[in-house]
């Protein structure tokens, strides 16, 4: 990491892959999640939350050994426990709702918008830590539910503002993919490989000969069963109508049973995946004898922030106060606070001046910070009990008795 | 760990002295962020944020060097760097400051409410993680800074409902102890000592008898200078008279340099320090030659919670949902849909059926999650274009037009 810092100076760089977010970034991160979270919520969706860290065995079965052994941050506690950052929330959420989903009326409707972490590579759109939502429902299977969870993928991006012609559902089965496999002949021992290459399919051509004479079979054989036909009519019938099937969508997490899918930035000139889910109805079952049926999906902030930088769809930050009250001298500075205390406690957010700095500079501040109005207070204003209220953006000055001055900066 | 689990199945338990928020509990959890954020905007502060991993040489300069050998989750990355999860924001904001102060007008007046880590044996009140409000005012000195701060810790804890006998604000000024152990003649070595024993006067006597003795003395002699009378003076001034100079008052981190304060409990059977802050103006020196003068507190989450728990002042947890859509039938299943779509469009947060449960079951589910209304989708219903609205802690019957229903529900 390069440093422009004077010798004997500490780095004032965070820690690489990871994200510093000041006040005018936290603005738009905080709209991001907010956003998710309202969608969610619109849906009927409750909140949860986890530490991040977990004991790393809850990672280390079958489902994610890969994800453990090169791309997790793990280490030892000083009481010799095994700890990861979580690099997902899914096993997470199967944990919690395995130990109490007796406490719970089924289905479960449930989202969380954790941070999660990989050690990898840091590059655009793949920082070491990033947030994403997760929005879940547990113990329902069939075609509504299924339905609903893709549904609600396209709420959460239509709610940032996207329009149907910004991105596609692309949708398959993971029981029609076995089922496919099955029917065109291909072994136990290439099925994991095929999949590896289905996943993969628009990035390469395998080249094991038969593998990649495999697909071409598989591609011509796949075509949707009853049950995909009957979801994807069912979107259609409820407004969502930019589904497709895409045959070669796997996603890459074992744990899937059942629908998968994926919604795709239609940018002919960025077309990628944007986030995607499915079925997982197993995962539950390593921590609980119930069979609980799962269906979710995970939806990242980096790739939601660069599908919306694009389309110019960030909001422009905004300071929370509504008001700077600067003052003349030290004398009227309790007249000046109490005047803030009479703001605040109705409602209006109030930046108070605490300097000794010159009323220009004070305004200057104000503005640069963007905040819309300023009340100067002096012993003029306080002898007489009116103040002008000076709109910063227009220039506009309004005289206002003290009384009525609250009200004109509730609905100015 | 105890864990009930049958033979095979993984624990479900959180890594130890970590918490799962079950929604329920994630429902007083993030009220109580919120709360904090509220107070802190209403006084014109704007929120930052940055990761939990940070380089470990940020804590490692003399000011923290207790906390990293004994209390901190510190690691080695596959990299080789040396990475600490936060045990405290404090070092992070001045980095931060310290990095880019020239883009932001002074005072800058930021607030944080991060997650932070200390490795210590899990307690009441005392867990591994917990979150914790940084309020934080750079380049500004003076009696009116100093009194914003508090101000600020006093506004917060009474957006929470506390009123002015739930605390008492506890304020001293290192200047004032450091000039007092001159005064009584304490050598540079007792020094540290000296403040080591103030913060814990209430709880111990110092071993060693000219500690001990020392204390005496300072205690007969420390009175509040003309600076930290004039401080509280202006509290009074603006409304603030619940505070009180506390001789002993030091508060442990070293890179203190004026004013220190501390909210304390009132309760008799509880009497404690719930937060507190003060002045650092040479902290931020570590990372730049430009000298940032800061005053700023922290609030922990567990600390005001138990507070208020004690006190009743936590709400109950409320469904984000207004109504659960209720069907008779898959044939109405798209009719029902499109009347949530309809609910969600104009605000209504609906939650909707998605299984083949029996109406009667269908509504113990909504009244279980707490959801107010239900309405019933079957044939009639949508051949009729009217619909039920039952209200569930009433019983009440509302028969409304489907056009009629949306605003019913907004305004119920």
């Amino acid at each position: 990491m390069s440093t422009d810092q004077p010798k004997g100076l500490l780095s004032t760089e965070s820690y690489k892959g990871v994200r510093d977010f000041y006040p005018e970034d936290y603005y738009i991160h905080r709209w991001i999640l907010e956003t998710m979270r309202k969608a969610c919520q619109s849906f009927g969706y409750t909140e949860y939350d986890a530490s991040v860290l977990e004991p790393t065995e809850l990672y280390t079965s079958k489902t994610s050994e890969e994800i453990i052994n090169n791309q997790t941050y793990t280490f030892t506690d000083r009481g010799d426990r095994s700890v990861t950052l979580r690099p997902e929330m899914t096993p997470t959420v199967a944990r919690m709702v395995a130990a109490r989903w007796r406490d719970y009326p089924m289905p479960i409707r449930w989202f969380s918008i954790p941070n999660v972490f990989r050690y990898e590579k840091p590059q655009r759109g793949r920082l070491r830590e990033h947030w994403q939502l997760n929005a879940d429902m547990f113990g329902a299977t069939g075609i509504e539910a299924d339905v609903e969870m893709i549904a609600l993928a396209a709420h959460v991006i239509k709610t940032f503002g996207a329009t149907d012609s910004d991105f596609e559902i692309q949708i398959n089965d993971r029981r029609l993919i076995n089922a496919t496999l099955e029917k065109i002949g291909a072994t136990g021992e290439q099925h994991n490989a095929l999949l590896f290459a289905l996943d993969r399919k628009e990035k390469e051509t395998s080249k094991d000969p038969a593998i990649a004479s495999l697909m071409e079979t598989y591609g011509t054989t796949i075509a949707p069963d009853e049950y995909l036909t009957q979801v994807m009519d069912a979107l259609k019938r409820r407004g969502i109508t930019n589904v497709r099937f895409s045959p070669y969508l796997v996603r890459g997490f074992a744990y899937y049973t059942g629908v998968v899918f994926e919604v795709f930035d239609t940018n002919p000139e960025n077309r990628r995946s944007l986030f995607g889910g499915g079925r997982y109805d197993n995962l539950a079952s390593a921590y609980t004898t119930q069979q609980i049926p799962a269906i979710g999906f995970g939806m990242g902030d980096v790739t939601i922030h660069d599908f919306l930088e694009i389309r110019n769809k960030l909001p422009a930050f905004k300071h929370p106060a509504t008001v700077f009250i600067a003052t003349t001298s030290p004398t009227v500075a309790a007249e000046a606070y109490n005047l803030a205390t009479q703001f605040r406690d109705a409602g209006v957010y109030t930046s108070l001046n605490v300097t000794d700095k010159k009323i220009g500079d004070q305004i200057k501040y104000a503005d640069k910070l963007g905040i819309p109005y300023v009340v100067v207070v002096g012993d003029d204003e306080v002898k007489n009990n009116t103040f002008v209220a000076k709109h910063l953006p227009t220039g506009n000055e309004t005289p206002i008795n003290r009384d009525d001055l609250t009200q004109f900066l509730q609905t100015p």
